[in-house]
């Protein structure tokens, strides 16, 4: 899970990556980086609030970006990274996960190549450099072409950059017009939300080369397109828009039909704040029955210097009760996914301690019963509550009174397409 | 607009009131001051996490601390205040106004006193000290007995904490047990959500006074309570409760009472996000038309590098339109109030430029019509549109289809009481 | 021990009372304080360069500024202060000391002022507001009038500044011209550093006014001077001159007239650097015995990690013995003063073990019997070795061959004139 | 121009490595940079203080670090530098020159290798990784013997770490006992100012191996020693000590040697402080003309805000004159160096302007006239007076009276030993 922007051609490309990875933040809060015009360079840990400060400004018209959801030891294992190949110097960030990345690492190095990192991305520029090609383009298309998993890349050159998406499409990427150049992100909101217009997708298959002559487009590959549904479910700002439509309506969607499949009835509908606002109100709308705010979210507890102990408090503070709310009332809790079920668990007693009478849970997406070999965390894979136990054994887990998820034909018919991976949800892998 | 906090005899206290000021930071987001015992002091402009950060960490078991909305010039002008009086030394926080302070600022230097601040805070000290009594408590009820405006207080003394409401109680001010202490803040939401027990109000023209022999209260003044009604319709957290219960339920009554009264029909009701959420789920589920995301908050956007010049620009990445939603719809916006009418100008330009065939606006409060002398923001007074324009005026000004505002009754009726201030709403003032 | 710093008509006079602090850092490295117009403050623990960072810049063509050997409690104890005085508002900072403050803050605080701090200083403000006059002047000269220690005071009002000193001007103050207006400091060194002419002295006694129109001189009282020896042995900077010349030159007379009045013969001198390298320069060349550098200082031990636990290994580090140059000889050391004799005990040693034959030691003032009740921090009273020991015992204390100090008449003689505070060197003080 | 160090099986050695490199600051005051165990990295432009603050800790036991003079574009730049080899992991700090590297680099680079920098020093890297030998070591000693000019690096494995010096020894490196571990550093000096003991030279040609099994060494290459003379000169601090003995004694002999050479007379000798100090001492202690403070040195201008604009005035505020000193006297300035000529011209024109009668100048080192292939900063090449001028030239240009070197036999005779690189004094250049 990360995030991945470029500037090229515009004033003052610093603040305006900063603004594009600020609009990403929610795709990786852990570390940041950016790399400006001549290979200036800033990566760190922490937010974008914190690693771009004003006061770490750095000149320059063009430059790529990263955020990044979790974080080895140091600086040097943050993108994007820099390597100076025979085709010349290259900086490259990257959204996505190559699954064969150690073996492939471990027969570059002991052909005698220095990698400087352990991250994947590396990769990328061990082969440009390697590829039997004086061309740039040439060889960036033949590193391409050996690694067939998701990965939407920018790479900025020393007079060109660069965005390209794997053949499948797993991840999205977008550009559009900015003032006299072009911005690039993971997601399409964000290009709208500093005021960018003509805004395109790149292409599965495709790289997209961006100069002082303009833009030009390269097809290297085609296949069939696998878009990865979690963008859809949970990744995702709800403001932004893939090849079947916008985020928020396709979970409204799925609050809908997940009415409609399971029939659910209570008094009141409270979404778990912010992931499942979008699904709820759908919910709502699709039963008649009212929203209400049940659960208020704290948007202060990460900050907070006193923490419970115990997870139970933790989620006490983080969702508030408002129990002139809850109280006697049948309550239909609207959430995306159940990863361990612990918070579930925690948040129906609690309703429950606050006078509710029935506690009903909808999750408007089906059970993820497998790893993802594509960039999503898998380090969870165990952990997944939906991998281990049948849905009966979930609801007596959590203890709740009853407990429906979206179909997966019903999740298609939300999003409204079928080119979509679900390997996760029903381990029909592409690759 | 300010919060206060306080903390006795619990250990860490710096962490306590970090916590307690990062619950009340809505009431106040310019500049964060704290006194801990011995009288040690940080205060500065900025965010409690910017203030208050862990680096600064200070020891001792007890203090007091405030959120300020507005700041001027220099660190002298931000609370708390210390000063060394003939009857000790104190240290004071203060949420309220008092409306003659200039003139009795005035009348004491003209004596010779000197001055370190230009707060009006800074009044209770003087008189504290001028005071006929050699006893600190006696001082402190001849100084609250010559001030009959709106001020809920927190002085720390060398042995002792004192919280104390002026006797219109037109500020809240609660306290409750916390582990071997107790904790102090302006809503009793900031303490529940650390973990407090046992919460009560401090009631009006009361002053309770902590101390190593435990807790002893003095009722020093008898009057009608006059609770600041724009505590239920804006300024307190919606998991916040007052005499007359709980924040959230009130507003939803006024949305519900906003149907009732307008009788307005339309497709989708749009919440401003976040201040008209709970109004406009009351609306919603009265009116039985379904709930819309159509204008998504940016909760990013104060952080932005690059903000554009035009306030209409502004408005549009703060509240960001999801065209899908709005298109072809009529429309019903609910929000808690209307300031000067900009905002809500560019919000219904925006959402029909989006497709929205009708633009209707609820206000669940009725026309603030008048100034506020006890403590909310007065330097708008020339700008409250409802001071200079009839609602038809609005209207036309904002460019809607429709607008409604609650009624005074109305907005009674959703509270649940009578002992309320009104006056910038019906200019009748308790003071 | 402090230093006094103003501004008056210069553009960006922060960057300017930065520097002019920073000329004056080795008067106080404790805290550090400005005000500028309008009453803008910064003030806080650590070093110029810390507190005044370029990050905290604010506007303004005036200001007043401090340096403070020692910190109590909070901000609020550290100079300037400002106050709203019947007079009007007034910044203040004070190098000097009331010794009687105590009782004078008790009995301003019995009749019901209130203090902010707990400072000396604060008085002047008091006295100010209290005086019978209407005019700021003649006010401030009252105060003055009523306080007859060692002060020297810069004020900061609304249209003017005002350096001033007492009457027996214990403490030193001069300003110059610079630019378009004014600069004044504790040292005229720090004023020809940075560019400033026409420097003069303000006289004891003496009120200066900076104003729009230009600069006025008030004599309100008239007294012999009584100028602070030690500022011409230890406190100033080498570079800067009083009434009776240069500081360094008069240090280098002190070593020659040590050696006249000692005869003592060695192999080498070593100077304990930088306090002693004046005064060993001129024994040197007295005494036609070569200097060496047989203890280097390390310039960097201050921001060491891992600080040995014992004296002893910090002495070790603080001044590195060069064996090559101590072996076989026979040492001269010479400083400036021994305050508690463990420093120079522990010298002896080390040299003694890397080989030195003998070790003398020449001090190149007379011993120290008393306490400073004007301004040198007397905490240290008990702790002068030469107020509990005679010369012999001191010898055998810090285990040295000879120990020698400079008379009273050669440091007289030295010095170059006769109006001098020598109190705590021959108990008899001025006030 | 660099300093490194190491320290290996110490508690904190993030406490250490700071204060060796602290120690250091001297020899590299543009970047800092260090790898702890698990390859942990801190590295950024700036001083040591602000680079390895106490809020930047990092645990672990063994640890290598650099300081360093220039620095170029970004972090990615700054040493030490980490790389994944067919060998292992490896983090490598180096200090010299390689005088071929860009076409080693390009050699690399186009047989497929990626460069993460421009530096030098990651060619180890590759070399390591290419070599072919399974075994760490007998790699590291083919790296080395690929590449035959001036090197003293530390290399930290997974399991050990390694500190190595060429084969001709141009620049220093030592290590010491301390506590239950090692340290190491490019001056003794350093590693007695943290307390450690037992410490010895690491020889040219010598790999010396610390691991869990204690210390190994390897002798990889024999030559003859070419130890740099610019160390004895000017690089290193004043205690610290090479083959020939303690630095500041050897700069003591070129000032006693040069007054034989030059017979200079005067009424004072003035050093250039801080360089030119110890010499000084010599030459006056040779010629019994007594040392004086005639320039004081201003150790605050780094850190001023106002600094004057043309060069003559920086001078003036660097060092600072002292009237009363230099008037109508014959002055004698010794000096370690002149570069461009430019600062001593100020100097002489400074000293006239305050009242010296003659000024004659004493450099206690042999023009430079050659380029230095080793490490030092090259780019002043063409800037070198003495590369451009005669004496005579250059003696008119500073306007002085009189102008000796010291000559190259006078500078063998005062460090006392023969086995020098005098390369850029002779033309002589060993590789």
């Amino acid at each position: 899970m990360c995030g991945i922007a470029g500037v090229w051609n515009v004033e003052k490309s610093y603040n305006v990556l900063h603004d594009l990875l600020l609009g990403l933040q929610h795709r990786g809060q852990e570390s940041v980086g950016i790399v400006l015009e001549d290979f200036k360079m800033i990566k760190n840990k922490g937010l974008v609030s914190q690693v771009l400060s004003e006061s770490n400004f750095l000149p320059g018209n063009s430059g790529i970006g990263h955020v990044r959801y979790s974080t080895y030891g140091s600086n040097t294992e943050i993108q994007p990274l820099i390597g100076i190949t025979s085709k010349g110097k290259f900086a490259i960030a990257h959204n996505g996960n190559i699954p064969d990345a150690e073996s492939r690492i471990n027969s570059l190095v002991e052909k005698g190549s220095v990698f400087n990192s352990t991250l994947d991305t590396e990769i990328f520029l061990h082969y440009i450099s390697l590829a039997p090609y004086s061309d740039p383009i040439l060889s960036i298309q033949w590193a391409f072409s050996r690694i067939s998993s998701a990965y939407s890349v920018v790479i900025l050159g020393k007079d060109k950059l660069i965005a390209a998406r794997d053949r499948f499409g797993f991840r999205p990427l977008f550009y559009g017009k900015y003032k006299n150049g072009y911005v690039i992100a993971s997601e399409d909101s964000v290009l709208y939300s500093i005021g960018a217009n003509k805004i395109v997708e790149v292409l599965p298959g495709e790289i997209v080369i961006f100069s002082d002559s303009g833009i030009e487009k390269v097809k290297y590959a085609n296949t069939d397109v696998k878009f990865c549904s979690f963008e859809y479910i949970y990744f995702s700002r709800p403001d932004s828009n893939f090849l079947y439509g916008n985020v928020h309506r396709a979970r409204y969607r799925m609050g809908e039909i997940l009415f409609e499949e399971s029939s659910m009835r209570g008094d009141i509908v409270i979404p778990i704040l912010d992931s499942g606002f979008s699904g709820a109100l759908g919910f709502s709308a699709a039963s008649k029955i009212p929203i209400e705010l049940g659960l208020m979210r704290n948007r202060y507890l990460g900050r907070s210097f006193i923490m419970p102990e115990n997870r139970e408090e933790i989620i006490k503070r983080k969702l508030v009760p408002i129990p002139e709310v809850i109280k006697d009332k049948e309550v239909i809790i609207i959430d995306d996914s159940i990863v361990r079920g612990t918070t579930m668990k925690q948040i129906v007693k609690m309703l429950k301690e606050n006078g509710a009478r029935k506690v009903k849970v909808g999750i408007h997406s089906p059970p993820v019963i497998g790893p993802c070999p594509y960039g999503i965390d898998t380090s969870r894979k165990n952990e997944l509550i939906a991998n281990q136990k049948s849905i009966d054994e979930i609801l007596s887990e959590i203890n709740a009174d009853e407990l429906h998820y979206l179909s997966v034909e019903g999740l298609k018919k939300a999003i409204g397409g079928d080119n979509l991976c679900l390997g996760c949800l029903n381990l029909n892998y592409p690759v």
